[in-house]
């Protein structure tokens, strides 16, 4: 079985460059459909360099036309949200930020002040990052600077986007390794960002492991935040691995993946296919702050693809729970 | 594993109707990368009604267009061209046809004396069925009475056809269970053709076993077709499960398959993802004869498309290799 895993992830690299497409210009509806049969990613760059947004969100603007409305910003000591935190006792928890609402303009102004360009490392990292269609509510007056959609993904997918979400932070936080149900058109407005991607068929290199759910919580006297395990959650699955540091907490596949690598720049478009796991860090431009907006589309769970994964995912899980074999039996036990 | 590879077929089933889905019209090119990438196949009724093949391929007008030119044509006894054999001594082989040349007219005379309908049951049966782009060669001068291309395929997929194929024989053929690495458009002329369609996951319930090739030989004195086993070949994978027989020949998963059945009559034009395996038989119209054209499309192997049905493959393969297990280790064998 060992073998047929790793034949997958072999045979998918032999069909398979491991480098993310750059495209002259945004495909059209067919081109895009193409991409998204064949589950590849592309970039585009320069994509949406005549979107008002790329062309004049700077602080300035963000401010006079956000002022002080508020907007949900999750706070995390080193810029892990929704990460793997090692606890007193050696023993991993999935911890998800603490959030809070805050004026914009003083969100904004923290952030700038506060990513490694400005030295204040030591302070909490905060990352405005709501995955809940955020540019068309808390942010929607700055939603007519970008497109209401993306007309080939649109077009192609024949729905329009189930969500766009604006992400804005400094270069201290870090997305780690996770996938997600969409076809996401990723868009860079302002400094950078740097994506690590994976192939679904990868799914056997990373690591999967059920970890009890905990949150940052501040301490009630001292302000720090401090994980707090929720013991009725569920155990959520979790990436381990990560690409970054491929030789700890392996699984008998990492070695065989092959991570592409992107860096969005101002104006940058990426898609982003369903099911890929990413991991996302970031660097601040001139303006001090890092800012993109995403569009999710529906995945289909039709045909193969769905089902598929799901079978590596089982196929994988089983092995781990098989005892070794036959060894273990030499000597009469189960 | 066993659950894994149940799973794989009912959450397969769970997201995908098993009936073949009607359009209207045929799709544009976008609509139809859409099945494509969804490997999904569906039907269009009467879509080559306008076709001049469909309007004026009658028994006349085919003899009067190729007149005596040689074709080629492959005979067996039961209409089984390509098909397991049982021996003598009860092991099976896989079973090429006897391939002779002959002029077309007796050819079709042939055929369609031959047919059920007509009584001569007990003759060999003939079959025009090279897959090898006869449309463009041998039957070169029918080529115009169909388009050049399928259009919405040749721009979707952003190429033309690799081969074009005329199939013309009488009702006593059938074509067994298999699978080809195109992407298929299948337009019915003359006739009715029965499909029976199994997606590529349901791989695990066709029984696929390596069998000796032979190929059916007349006997020299008395002409009798007999199989001659070719020792040199290698063995072959075959489908030895059939969906007209559900019962026999079963693997563990075979009673999971949902077969989908369409029958194609004249001017219909169905789409056949790659990898689906299907069966076809076929019923003569009033001209006595069956006659179709299909359109092969190099399929996408890049993706996770062709690497997943390969795991599929693999994972069943090295089940079937393996001891059971534990049961066989209580008394200390391996
Ligand atoms: O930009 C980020 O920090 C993460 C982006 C992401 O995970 C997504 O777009 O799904
Ligand atoms: O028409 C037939 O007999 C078989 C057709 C077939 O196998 C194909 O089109 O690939």
């Amino acid at each position: 079985m060992e073998d047929s895993i790793a034949n997958l992830i072999d045979t998918y690299h032999e069909l398979n460059a491991a480098v993310v497409e750059e495209l002259d210009e945004e495909p059209s509806p067919l081109g895009f459909m193409r991409y998204v049969a064949r589950n590849q990613p592309f970039v585009v760059r320069r994509a949406a360099k005549h979107w008002t947004a790329v062309r004049k969100w700077n602080a300035d603007y963000l401010s006079r036309t956000m002022e002080d409305e508020a907007v949900k910003v999750v706070v995390t000591p080193r810029g892990n949200a929704d990460a793997v935190v090692e606890q007193g006792d050696g023993s991993q928890a999935f911890v998800e930020p603490h959030e809070t609402f805050e004026p914009f303009k003083r969100f904004l102004e923290d952030v700038r002040s506060s990513s490694q360009m400005f030295g204040k490392a030591g302070s909490n990292v905060k990352y405005a990052q709501t995955q809940n269609d955020n540019l068309r509510n808390e942010y929607e007056t700055l939603y007519a600077g970008v497109p209401k959609d993306i007309p080939f993904a649109r077009i192609a997918l024949g729905a329009g986007a189930d969500a766009i979400n604006l992400w804005l932070g400094d270069d201290r936080s870090v997305t780690s390794l996770h996938k997600d149900n969409y076809e996401n058109i990723y868009v860079q407005i302002r400094g950078q960002k740097h994506f690590v991607l994976l192939p679904p068929v990868e799914m056997p290199c990373i690591n999967e492991q059920l970890l009890p759910k905990g949150r940052y919580v501040p301490c009630e006297t001292t302000g720090d935040l401090e994980v707090q395990l929720d013991d009725e959650a569920e155990p959520v699955p979790v990436a381990l691995w990560d690409p970054d540091m491929p030789d700890k907490l392996t699984t008998p596949y990492s070695y065989l993946a092959k991570p592409l690598r992107v860096t969005l720049r101002e104006g940058d478009m990426l898609y982003l296919p369903s099911l890929w796991y990413h991991k996302v860090s970031q660097s601040v431009g001139d303006e001090g702050f890092v800012c993109a907006v995403n569009y999710w589309y529906d995945m289909d769970f039709s045909g193969h693809f769905w089902a598929s994964n799901n079978f590596v995912r089982d196929v994988v899980n089983s092995e781990k729970m098989k005892p070794a074999y036959p060894e273990l039996e030499t000597d009469g036990q189960t």
